[in-house]
């Protein structure tokens, strides 16, 4: 089972097939098909199969997939038997909009608090607390934190960065519009929510390209 | 040539290559090479290559590209010549946060005003506008506005989408986490910031799981 060539769209998808199997383990159904999974979901089969195939690797012929084992791995590969601890690092309005995202948990990752370094801010927000920086080290060691999300400005992300790996934080998801220098062993993201606009933008544009030629 | 094949991570490199063209016409270079232009910005010679192909065509042999020509295409393929007008509905912590990204219009689309139904809440931002719910028609209609960015709460993202539609909005970039109903005529990005963390979390599990194997 290849579970690492899992892509970013299986993985979107990973749970809604869950809330699905969560009914029919409530129903007491013992099997499901990838077809079945399809038609409910109005999703193509051809694509339900492959998905399950790279979680679960291939269900049993006729039957199909035990549904407690295929919530099994579902979770397993969304890490949701044990969320991974993580922490943010600036609670502006960015900040303050992730912590309001409640979809975290269910693709398994807990956000435990934030910090940052303007005292000003220092309140509890949605039931999270915003800590002042001093505290960051000791929390990360103490909770065993693994994921940093850095929502600070440009001028402090590297700084920022550096820290969280000093802490023993293994991967970065980064919001500041910068590049950072990031040793290999970390696993990293560059989050550049213009892209997903330009690419919008672009079908729009192409599609009077189209119109105009047609 | 086929514009439409422009892949997500390709538009996100068109800055870049945009940024090292406006220095070389400043230098007055007439021509560049795909090869040149990937060693300056540390990138693979064989995906600048595809990337300058995909929105410019071929260069000439040996001489690679004509600089200002080269620039034109990637702007026009940004849609930067002209920027797309966008509004935004939601001026609550995301909708401010994208307010303040200052990203966008390299990328071709420039946020006009953000609306929000909430009278509290309708001061200038930024140097942008938040307005009444009540002026979205009169204002998209008069701006020719195409883009529209929402930022809403699941309980009024439909109903905020619809009036996009009737008020001649092309393109629909959803951050609400629910399935919106859409015409097939309208362009639509569904956002999901928890498939970014859930991605880093499965690359930092499956990590960890090869690391236990060897």
């Amino acid at each position: 089972m290849e579970k690492s060539k899992i892509t970013k769209a299986a993985l979107s998808r990973l749970p809604q097939y869950l809330a699905y199997l969560h009914e029919l383990s409530g129903q007491e159904v013992p099997y499901v098909s990838a077809t079945k999974i399809a038609s409910v979901l109005s999703l193509g089969e051809v694509l339900v199969r492959k998905d399950l195939n790279a979680v679960c690797g291939k269900g049993k012929p006729k039957r199909g997939y035990n549904t407690i084992e295929l919530m099994r791995c579902i979770e397993a590969c969304l890490g949701q038997r044990s969320a991974t601890p993580a922490v943010l690092v600036g609670a502006g309005r960015l900040g303050k909009a992730l912590m309001e995202y409640d979809e975290f948990e269910r693709y398994g990752v807990r956000i435990l608090a934030a910090f940052d370094s303007n005292e000003q801010i220092l309140r509890p927000h949605r039931n999270m607390e915003v800590l002042p920086m001093t505290q960051f080290g000791e929390f990360c060691r103490a909770h065993d934190v693994k994921i940093g999300i850095i929502t600070v400005g440009e001028g402090s992300a590297q700084t920022v960065c550096d820290q969280m790996i000093e802490n023993g934080i293994e991967a970065i998801w980064n919001f500041a519009p910068c590049r950072l220098k990031v040793p290999e062993n970390i696993v990293f993201h560059q989050e550049n929510l213009a892209i997903s606009l330009a690419y919008l933008n672009n079908r729009l544009l192409n599609r009077k390209i189209e119109g105009e030629q047609s």
